[in-house]
């Protein structure tokens, strides 16, 4: 099998491709499992660390064809389309969330339509397509309100990635992410970059800004359980779905005084300390407008799942990134 | 006040056109009614019958780069944007459905953004952006399913008005209209084609085909109903929408049993032997997968009005098509 993967320098990206290198094996069309051969990671920046003979990496911008073309080739027979521009990002510059959330997706189920090999597609979406007057527990038949342009940008691709799979373009699945914590390297633009940053920092021995009350509930799973879900997305017969591609994936649901609380059981009272509360306006609009808790009823009957507990969550990151 | 029209030379289109010229007025970004001292009507053929010297056509596709730039100008205050390709149409045609439904719409907003004075936009979307395992009766609340390309475009079309408005390059307002019937004209590429053609035909002395089964429920507004919708929902105060620029009409709730029940009350029974009752599946599968009835708690609260029954929606379409 020939793997494409876009988004691949980000954290969840990397740790996917290590995964499908280490298991060798992923679902193909025949329904089977089928050794993967190929790895083509692509990104604006070239993800490092990856030295197996079966990766190869396209360093360019997802916004130009040539890129699209390069990645998707007669040979590929999935694609995991991760990347993204964050919400914080897409909310202070439109057009380039546009080009990059929504137009480089369109070109991507475009080559990958125009193999006529319906290629399985995952896509990753947000919690941030949901807004506005919401119940406390999200249904799965709730409607999009998105109150950014990064939630506006992924619910379009969400329809165009459903509609390609409902016409038999292409074979695709949309799963909508909690907010991935605890996301290992540095702060980025997204709004929910604290969700990580009050915990990864604190364990680096650094100060954290928390930009959100405690009392602000956050929807939750972590890089391991994202992997997982990803392949077992990507794995799922179509059948599975029925009337559609998109599934609004389980989460842990916990407060951000949960999440506090949690660091400092595993890792004391000192490192919890380190986080300084300082409100931002414009953080707190966005991560208030998405939903803290959801049912996700549809997700876990197919088989898709959740963390056990936030203190599960950063012994594991401990484990993976902060292991000597 | 310049108002410009896309699908001007369709039905509604011009019955939209011919109520503002006898209004004479429509409320402007001053809150208050304004004079309308200009209206630009655009569609692919040259709508008919407007002599008026308020009145400017252009021909053209909404496409092409040059017939927005055309239509929108920088004296432009509002825009009806109602041109589309038609559900069945847009089902056997993805990549026209795309270019017209989603494409121009989004190029329109673009156009509208760059004047830099928020014009209004209202935009036409449908009960076809719903599908699936819906409730009886859909609430405001309900997730998008579409189960068609035009569902999915409109639905695409909708999320892009509603962010642009959000982001203030617009004021937009997104009309989720019911089936529009009896609609006058000839029968035309959307699946809902029938819902007029089995009333409108026989009225005519003509024979007329009914591809679905008399138990299937579907979500109707006359003509004269959607004109007088449009027209509100473009002189709302924009602060009514609050957390979404989107709302689902009122509508009638009717089966084509009923319809044509009223048609036979309305007419006799001769005419509504007309009908002959022949099943086709696509047309079914297609309008079976939209809701039959809705709350539409939110456009009623917003002062949006439905037709009383189907009885006086066909004594209109008598009275406003067929009197001599």
């Amino acid at each position: 099998m020939h793997i494409a993967i876009t988004g691949a320098a980000g954290f969840l990206g990397s740790k996917l491709a290590r995964h499908l290198l280490d298991a060798g094996s992923l679902i193909g069309r025949s329904g089977q499992p089928e050794e993967i051969t190929r790895i083509t990671l692509v990104d604006v920046v070239a993800p490092v660390g990856f030295s197996d003979p079966r990766v190869d990496i396209i360093v360019g911008d997802i916004s130009d064809a040539k890129t699209i073309e390069a990645m998707i080739v007669p040979t590929t027979d999935s694609i995991f389309h991760l990347a993204a521009v964050v919400s914080g990002h897409a909310e202070v510059d439109f057009d380039l969330g546009m080009k990059i959330n929504f137009d480089a997706t369109r070109h991507i189920l475009e080559r990958a339509r125009a193999l006529g090999t319906q290629p399985r597609v995952v896509f990753t979406s947000s919690v941030a397509v949901f807004g506005g007057d919401l119940p406390a527990k999200v249904p799965d038949t709730m409607g999009l309100m998105p109150q950014s342009s990064y939630g506006a940008q992924k619910a379009m691709g969400e329809l165009l990635v459903n509609d390609y799979s409902r016409k038999g373009f292409i074979d695709g699945r949309v799963l909508r992410m909690p907010t991935i914590s605890v996301r290992p390297g540095v702060p980025n633009k997204a709004a929910s970059s604290f969700a990580s940053g009050i915990l990864r920092e604190p364990l680096n021995g650094q100060a954290a800004i928390c930009p959100v009350s405690g009392d602000t509930r956050m929807w939750l799973m972590s890089p391991r359980q994202a992997v997982q879900n990803l392949v077992y997305g990507h794995n799922l017969d179509a059948a599975q779905f029925t009337f559609t591609r998109i599934v609004s994936l389980p989460g842990l649901s916990v407060t951000v005084r949960e999440m506090v609380d949690a660091l400092e059981s595993v890792a004391g009272a000192e490192v919890a300390q380190r986080i300084q509360w300082q409100e931002d306006d414009v953080v707190k609009r966005i991560v208030n407008s998405w939903p803290g808790d959801f049912e996700a009823a549809r997700a876990k009957a197919m088989g898709f799942t959740a963390d056990a507990d936030f203190a599960s969550v950063i012994r594991a990151h401990i484990q993976d990134e902060l292991a000597p």
